[in-house]
C-alpha cells in the first residue's frame, strides 16, 4: 500500500515504453467496450513472485478489471498450474500482457533462485541476502522478490547504511580511522559494515565498533577461521562469487550472512504463459 | 545524442534509487574536492556494450569528469583487458560506480549473447532480432545492446508496427479479415506481421498482404516447408524457444528473421570490475 | 483507454496552465458542493471531434461529473445542435470550461477541414494524410482528429518509420546508398519512404526497394507521369502546398496518398459554445 | 531567462513526442560528430516571433550549436529574407528541425495577425489584447507572440485576475453582490473585471468598484454609448467576434481594450523554410 | 477541488520523502488488511487549519479511509478538543501520521498567529496580509492558512502583480519612469504597487498612477502622516517588522493593509496529537 | 554533489512557485543582459547554514553568476557581517532573491537553535538530534541544517531504521514479540529502536536486543534511573518537549541522545538581508 506510488510510477513508465499511447493492432480489431477473460499458467516449476505488480498493470489500464489468485507470492508452482484468472476489457488485457509478464517473470525468476539458495542453507544460521547489483529502476521489485523467495535484503542503497570498503580505508588511513570518521558523521540509527580481507583487519574492525564485517572473497577455510576468531562479537557476512554449488559449505562455516549478487544481476526469467480463455465476455 | 534526454532520465532515476541524496560512507571520508582515477577491467570474455551510458552516469555526478576509451561498443574484450580510464571527483566515482556497472554489465551481457547467436548464423541470410521481453524501463538500452552485439531490433513496442496474433485473428473472424481491418486503420507507413501455425495460414497471410509472417513455435521441418512455400513472397520470422544450440539449424532453413526472447529476458551479466587506481589526484 | 495516461497528462498540464491552483472569481461566488448543468452547442457547421478529451477535463476536476453525448466523434454537426449535456460541481464546470473548449474546438476544426478534403477525393483511391506539422505537445490529439475527420495518419514521428530526404540522399551519395544504409540499420518492421523530385529518382527509389515514394512539390502533370511510371510498383505520396482547391485534381492523378500540412499547422477552430443551463441543481 | 525552465520543459516534451529517442533515418546516414550549417528563410511576409525558443530547441540537442540572428523578435520579414544561420551537429539540426519550425511558425503566425490588428488601431488609444483561447500547453508562448506582435496580454489564467461573468452574477444575485463577494476574497493586488450587456449593468459595475468592464458582444453603436456613459471612470474592454475588418471601427469608439480570441485559437502559420546549406562542415 | 492536483502533488512528495516505499516497522507488525481508528486532539489553544490536506494524506494511502470532522478550518480549538476521527487501514494511519501532522500543525500555527493579529486590528479598516516569505514548496498551503486565520493574501508571486522596489526605481531613473515602464508592459489586469520611504515619493507614486503604495519600514508617526497625505487616493500598505505588539497601533493610523512576514517565515507549530483509539477494527 | 539533483529539483519547484515564468516588474525595467552585484548581510547573530543551496538558486537562473563566500556553513555570524558577495544578471538576482532568502533564513534559523542546544550539552556525552517533524518537502535541507548547527540526524524517514512505538507493541503483544517480528523482517543493516515509558519496558527492550531505546516523555528523575539501569547496555534517547531551558539537565543524566522536534517544526528564521550594491556592472 505504502509503495503503490512507487509501483504505479514504474508501471506507468513501463507501459509508456511499450505502448506510447497506441496499440495499433488491438485498436483496429477490438472495440473499447469488449471484455475478455485470461489465465496465467506456469510453464515450469518455481516460486511465483510479483502478483501485486502484475495485477496493478491491468488496474492501470482498466480499473474495473478483477483478478482471482490461486497462489500467493512465495508459493511454489509447477508447470501447468493456473496461477490466476483475470477479467477485464480486452484492450487492457492485450495491451498490458507483455509488461505484466516482463515484471512477474523477472521477479519469479529471482524468487526461484533465491529459494534454491535458502533451501541449501537450511539448518544453518546463515541468511541469504541480496546486493545492490539490481536492474536500474527495478531495485524495489528485485528486493521484494528476494524476500518472497525467503531471502533477506542488504541495505537498499548508499543512504541507509554505511559500508566501508578498501578505498575508504586507504583514504582514511586504516580501518580504525575510517570507522571513527563514519561514526562521527552518521545517525546513531545507522549501522556500519567494514569490508576485510584478513583476520587482522577483522579484529581491527571489531575493536573499532563495526556492526557487521564483510569477508571479501575469502576461501572457505578463511571464512571458517574468521567465524572462529570473531566468536560472535560481530555479524559476519560472506561475499564474492558464491553460487548454488558452494552456498551450503559457506553456510556451514557458521557465517551469519551470505550475499549473492547473481540473484539479481543474472536472472533467469520463470517461464509463464498468459492465455485469453474467453474473448468477448 | 537525440536520445540523451531518455538516457539521462533513466540514469537520474537509477542514481536516485541507489543514492537518495546521500552516500553516508563516502561523504564521511572524502571531501567534495578530492579527485581520483579509476579503470574498468574485463574479468571474462565478451562483447562490451554501453560505454556511453556508463560515461553519462559519471557526467551526471561530475560534469568535469573525463574518460578515455580503449574499446568501442560492440568490440570483443578478453579477461584482463582495460576497457576505459576515468578521472573525476572521488565522490562521483564512488557514488556512480554501482549504477554504471549495473547498466554496462547488463548491456554487455546482452551483446555478448547476441553476438554468439549472430556468429552461429553467419553464412545464412537470417537476422537475429530481439522481442518485447525486456526489463521494464530499460527497453531502450536493451535494444541498443542487441544492435551492438550485431543483432537487429524487432518493433520497439505496440505502437510502431502491427502484429496480428491468435486472439486478433479469432476476434476478427480469420486472418484475411484481421489484416484488412488493421490495414484500414493504420498508417501507410506501418508494417503488418501475422503470426501463423500452419502452411494454410501462411498462404492466407501472404494473400492478405501481410508484410511479415511469424512462424510460431514451428518445428525445424515445418519452418523449412514454410520457407519453401512462401518462396520469397513475404519476410518470414521464426520464433519460439530458439536457443544457441539450435539457432544455426533454424537459420539454415532459409528463414529471414529469428527472434529470441531470452536475449533480453534472461541476461547473464558480463563480469567487469571498476578499480580506483589513484586516490587523491 | 490505453492512451488515458497521455491524455490525462496533457489535461493536467493544460489545467495547471490556466488555473494554477485557484479560480479566484468562482471560488468567491460558489461553494464547493454546488452543482450545475451545462450543454455544448455548435455555433457553426462542421465535424465534431474530441468528445473523450472534453469529458476527461471535467472528470479530472470532478470524477463524479456525468455527461450525455448526442453525437459521436466524426459526426457532422450543424449550427444550433446540442452536442452534449454535462452535470457536475459548478466549480468543475466553470474551471474546466475554457480548457475543454480549447481542446475540442481545435480538434473539431482539424476534423472539419480533413473531412472537406476527404470528400473532395471520394471516388479516387487517394487517402488524405497528415504531417508532423502539429502543435507541439498536441500531436497525439491532432492526429486523432485527422482520423475522426476521415483522414489517415502519416508516421507519428521520427522514430516509427524512415523518411529519406534530400539531405540524407546527398550525404549518403545517392538514393541507392541511402536506402541501403537505412535498410541495414532499421528493424525489418520499419517502412522506408524516399522523397524525390524527378522520374529518374522515382525509378531509382523503386529499384532500391523503397516502400513509399514521396513526390515532393511536383506539378499535377508530373504527379500524373510519376503514377504512370510507377505503375503500382510502390505507394506514391503527393505532398507540398496541396489545398482544398486542388486536392481533387491531385487525387485524380491516381496517387495513393496526399499529405497536407495545413490540416494541423493552420487550424480554424470550430465555433462551439458552452452554456450553463441550470445553476445549483 | 526566468522562463527558461518553462520553455525547456515544453521543448523536451515536444522533442520527445517527435523523436521518442531515435530518428531512424538520420542515425543510419550521419555519424554523431558530423556538423552542418543551415539557414531559416521567410517564404512569405510577416512578423517573426519565437527566435529564442527556436534556438533553444537546438541547444537542447547540441549545447555547442551556435546561431546568428539577422532579425529580432517582432521584426517584419519579407519572403526570401534570411532570418538566421545556425551551425551544429547534423543530427541535432535534422532532429530538431520540425519541432523548431512548428514552434516558430505558430508564434510568427500569431505575431503577424496581431500586428495587423495593432496597425489598424493606430491613432486610437485602444490596445489589442489576447484571451485564454490558446493552444493547451502553449499559452506561455502564444502570449509571448502576442506581445512580440505589438499586442498586450489579458490575464494569464483564472488565477491572476478576477473576471465576473453572467453565471457568477446570476449566482451572486446581481453585479453588486458579485463584485463585493469577490472583493472580500481576493488579494488587494487583484483586479476585478465585470462582463456586461447593458448600460445599466455598466453603471452598476462602475459603482460597485469594478476595475475593468467588458462590453460583451455589443454592437458598435452600443460600444460607443458605453464609452460615453463611462466617461473615463473605468477601463472598458470590447470583446466578441472582432475581426481585422471591424477592429478599426471598434477602436474609434474610444474603448480602451479590444480582445480578440482568433489571434490564438485560429492561427495561420507563417511560412518559413529551414535549409541545410552546408553538410559536413 | 481545483487545487487537488497541486495538493496531491505536494502530498506525494512529502510521503515519498518520509516513506521512500517502505515503513519497515509497521510492515513487520501489521498485515495490509488490518484497520484502525484514530482521533486528532488539540493539545493547546489555537485556530485549526488544514483539515483538507490532512484528510488527503490518508486518502492517498487508503482511498477508502473515512473521516469525521468536529471542527471546520478557521475554528478555534482548545486543549483537549477532539478535532476529527478517522478510520482506515492501520498501515495508512501509521504511515501517514507524521506527514499529515507536519502539514496541519504548520498551517494551524500560521492561522493561529494570523488570527491573533486580525483580532488586534478589529475596529480598524486594516487588513492583515502575508508576504512571499513562505516555506519553499508550501506557499500554496501557507497562504491558505493565512486566509483561514482571517487574513488576506498579498500577491502569490512575482507573476501576478507588479511591485516596484528601490532597485527598480533606481534603474528606471525615478518612480515616475518606473511606473510608466511597468504600465507599458503589463496586462491591463495587473495592479502596480510602489515601495516608498518618504512623503515626496508617496506623492509621486500616487501621481504616477500606482494602485497601491507600500510604506517601507516607516515609523508610526510617518505612517500616520502618509495616511493623511494620501487622503484615500491610493491603497496604503504598512510593512516592515510589524509584530503582535505594535500591529494595533499601526492599524489605528488608518492604513489599509498591514503585511507581516513573520506569519509564515517564523511559524510556531500548533501542538496536536494523533491517537490510535482502536487497533484492529 | 550527489545531492545536487535533489537540491535542484527543490529549487526548481520553489522558483516555479514564486515566478511562474515571469517577474512582471523586473522584466519591464531591466534588459536580460544587465548585470549587478549584491551582498548578503546578517542582521542578527546566529549560525549561517545553507550557502550551497543559496548559491544554486542563482546558478539555476544564471549559470554564469559568481559568488564569493566570507563564511562557511556552520560559522557564527554577527549582525552587520557580510556573508557573501554575488555577481550575475540583474534579472537572476532580483528573481532569485526571495527564494534564496527563504531557504537560507530557514536553514540558518534551524542551525542557530541547534547550536544553542549543542552548547548547552557540552561536556556531556549527549548528542542533540532532530526528528521527522520537518517542513514537508524540505526534510533534506532541514536535516542538513541540523548537522551544520552541530547536531546529528535521527533516521531520515520510515524506511531507513525501525522505530517500535506503543501501537506496534500493543499489536504485537508486547515488546519482545514486536522486536522479534521486526528483526525477522528487516535487513541485518537496519537498527531497531523501541519507545518505552517504564524501567520494566526498558529492561525488556534491552533483553529483546533493541539497538536503541527511546525514553518517551520521562521526567528528569526517570531518565536518570533509566540511565543507571541500562548501564551502557544500549543507546538511550530522551525525547518529548525538551527545550533550551532543560536540555542541559537532561544531558547531565548521562543519556546518549536527546531528540528535539521544535528544532525543525517551529523555526525562527534568521534575519538576513540581500542588498544590491551595484546595478549595471
Amino acid at each position: 500500500m505504502k509503495h503503490y506510488d512507487k509501483m504505479d510510477d514504474l508501471i506507468e513508465r513501463a507501459l509508456h515504453e511499450d505502448v506510447n499511447g497506441y496499440d495499433c493492432t488491438t485498436e483496429a480489431i477490438f472495440t473499447p467496450d469488449q471484455r475478455s477473460e485470461a489465465i496465467l499458467i506456469a510453464k515450469s516449476d518455481g516460486i511465483i513472485a510479483g502478483l501485486e505488480v502484475f495485477q496493478r498493470v491491468f488496474k492501470c489500464l482498466d480499473k474495473d478489471s478483477t483478478i482471482e489468485f490461486f497462489f500467493n507470492d512465495g508459493d511454489r508452482v509447477q508447470g501447468g498450474d493456473r496461477i490466476l484468472r483475470i477479467k477485464g476489457r480486452t484492450h487492457a488485457l492485450l495491451v498490458g500482457e507483455r509488461t505484466a509478464l516482463n515484471l512477474i517473470q523477472r521477479m519469479s525468476g529471482i524468487a526461484t533462485q533465491t529459494q534454491a539458495c535458502v533451501r541449501c542453507v537450511e539448518g544453518t544460521k546463515a541468511k541469504i541476502v541480496d546486493t545492490r547489483k539490481t536492474a536500474p529502476g527495478l531495485r524495489f521489485l528485485d528486493k521484494m522478490a528476494i524476500r518472497m523467495g525467503g531471502g533477506y535484503n542488504h541495505r537498499m542503497g548508499l543512504y541507509d547504511a554505511a559500508m566501508i570498503k578498501d578505498n575508504h580505508i586507504t583514504a582514511a588511513g586504516g580501518i580504525k580511522n575510517a570507522v571513527e570518521r563514519v561514526r562521527a558523521n552518521v545517525s546513531h540509527m545507522t549501522k556500519i559494515e567494514v569490508e576485510v580481507q584478513t583476520l587482522e583487519d577483522l579484529e581491527t574492525a571489531i575493536e573499532s565498533g563495526a556492526d557487521v564485517v564483510m569477508l571479501d572473497n575469502m576461501s572457505l577455510a578463511e571464512v571458517k577461521k574468521a567465524v572462529d576468531h570473531a566468536a560472535g562479537r560481530v555479524l559476519l557476512e560472506a561475499s564474492g562469487n558464491i553460487t548454488l554449488d558452494c552456498v551450503k559449505e559457506v553456510a556451514q562455516t557458521g557465517v551469519d550472512i551470505i550475499s549473492i549478487g547473481a540473484l539479481t544481476h543474472s536472472v533467469l526469467a520463470l517461464d509463464l504463459s498468459f492465455k485469453i480463455i474467453s474473448l468477448n465476455l
